[in-house]
């Protein structure tokens, strides 16, 4: 399997997922649309946005950590199909959400999703790094870890907004939205990090 | 991020979006079909068609746009990815239009979500022109300006639409059709105004 | 737009619908599934079966037809958008014909689908190929037109299987069935008119 | 035909089945979720990952396949739609497997579209095998063999999982998942037979 057609497919998974997320959206046939109607389908598109952007979060640091990739092996390829069977899965918690935003186990199996998805990428990162034959050269051990550090702190603050849904889920939210925000938004304590090495994601 | 790969995933996603809309158009399944029932698909078979052509456009801008680009950064892939929301988002209004075309929150749903793919689009492409090493050479800012005029004006267009959408409908939705029509059909205006540039969108 | 992006794009949309054709087979969720219920799919089955194969024939003539040309402008691009919304729209069709089988009105939808993307691809061909500078060259008028007589003798055999869809549903079928089998099956005459030309389709 | 875009439309194909799978995973809106509801769900859930997983399996075998592959004539464009047609049907079974994964019929249904599967990946290895023009040098008569017994093997696996449905299903769901895990997980027998080979799958 090359890097590249892994690549190709990797990102055709990615690009139906964050398009099929709007199919979570919709009205009942037999409904009139009121402003209230429209209103009360405001739970489902921000699940869809915030799915959205979470997912292309995702999308971006897969092809950043492939960058840093020059080969697959046969249990990179499976560890990444793994990856992306967590990812193909979101859209079904995504819709569970903005069907009872709040309900604190709609809120929770999104979270519990996320954090498979991070646990995966960090396995298939830690173990791509410590194969150096399939990296490519000049990555070093300290860049392994910081990137293997950028992709597991989120599982901690998935748990959190889990925990916290049973008593508040808007915070749940707001720490949810916080892990895309960080990825996104300007911030010079990753740009600062990254800048330090050859061949840094970006 | 390289601009090839971005332009991939763009291109992929508008593929299943402009597939996606015909899920809009169905039957329900104990209805027996006959010519009054097919004749009462037509606000969604309109729908479909106009949205399918308005994608269409969506889609040959975002590559005209892109042929002038010759890199991207950090900030240009979220504005990309941004647009994309906005254009993953269309199929549910596109749903709302053909079950209640005559209903003017759907036309303004429906509406508001050109307005904001247009919005999203020149905010993309004039961050792009006033960063001159994201552009290929040639592109002049006469050039720049005008490709955002050619984003931003139908903007006020749907805006017309929606307001009249609360008088009649039908205007509104051939201000909508004007707008893809005008890059569609053969445009003497536009031709001579982009012959003039070097690496123009065609 | 380059030739080459305009191709995966449409080989994306193929890919799509080809695929989205499967939804239109399901059960409903109470159901216990019985062998006699699964029995009941058979329409549904057939109508999948026989669409994927169309949509498939599709593919390949499109391919054929790209083999010939070797540059696209705006108008091309616009003959094969308004192509491929036809072939988005088959799974409607697909989808009614899959759930009255036995229903004229369904079956004339869905030959009329059939006859409107064999008559915009005989339109884009022709287009294409009374437009030396977009055609690869070596393409004779004498193939120009033979494609094109390839292109839009599924018309007349659509229009004839509607017909007859009013007095036995099966002839139409059978006829629908047939155009696919001619382009598939081996096939002396195709073989030995495209063999006389040079960048024949295949 | 070239291979290249053969392939690159059967990937579409396969990424597009594999997202479209955890459609069969939702949740009547109506209904409140809780533990027990969640719980329901297992086996949706389960249909999911194991066909997410055959599937994924079926696309690593069809890279090997064409890797092996140097041209593709028409009846091989053809045998490689007709297995397509088979893999975009699975999500039917699929679906039909998790909503009564203790109905025997609903495992034979998804069993016998494995079988098929199988049997068309099969039918097009050795009539690619069997036509030397079309493979790359050096693939001998003995790996020919070798990868025809690992096509059609399954048939047999998945045949005896159907019949013993009828019986005992979770005896039938342990043999249908070890299929993929015979392939996935690190296989001492499979890597020496392979690594006889020149040009070997991987």
């Amino acid at each position: 399997m090359s890097k590249h057609r892994l690549e190709s497919f990797s990102d055709g998974v990615f690009a139906i997922v964050i398009t099929l997320l709007i199919l979570n959206v919709h009205l009942d046939h037999q409904r009139e649309l009121t402003l209230n109607v429209l209103g009360g389908l405001t739970p489902d598109i921000v699940a869809f946005v915030l799915s959205f952007i979470i997912v292309g979060v995702y999308w971006v640091s897969h092809h950043n950590m492939l960058h840093m990739i020059k080969m697959v092996d046969r249990r990179l390829l499976w560890l990444n199909l793994l990856l992306l069977l967590a990812i193909v899965f979101i859209p079904f918690p995504a819709g569970l959400l903005g069907q009872q935003l709040w309900n604190p186990i709609a809120v929770a199996t999104y979270g519990i999703n996320l954090m498979v998805v991070n646990a995966l990428g960090t396995a298939m990162w830690l173990y791509a790094g410590s194969h150096s034959q399939l990296m490519v050269s000049g990555v070093s051990p300290a860049m392994v870890r910081f990137v293997a550090r950028l992709h597991s702190t989120p599982i901690l603050v998935y748990a959190v907004g889990i925990l916290l849904a049973y008593w508040y889920i808007p915070v749940s939210m707001l720490l949810f939205a916080a892990v895309p925000a960080f990825f996104i938004l300007p911030n010079p304590f990753l740009d600062r990090r990254l800048s330090r090495f050859d061949g840094a994601p970006q």
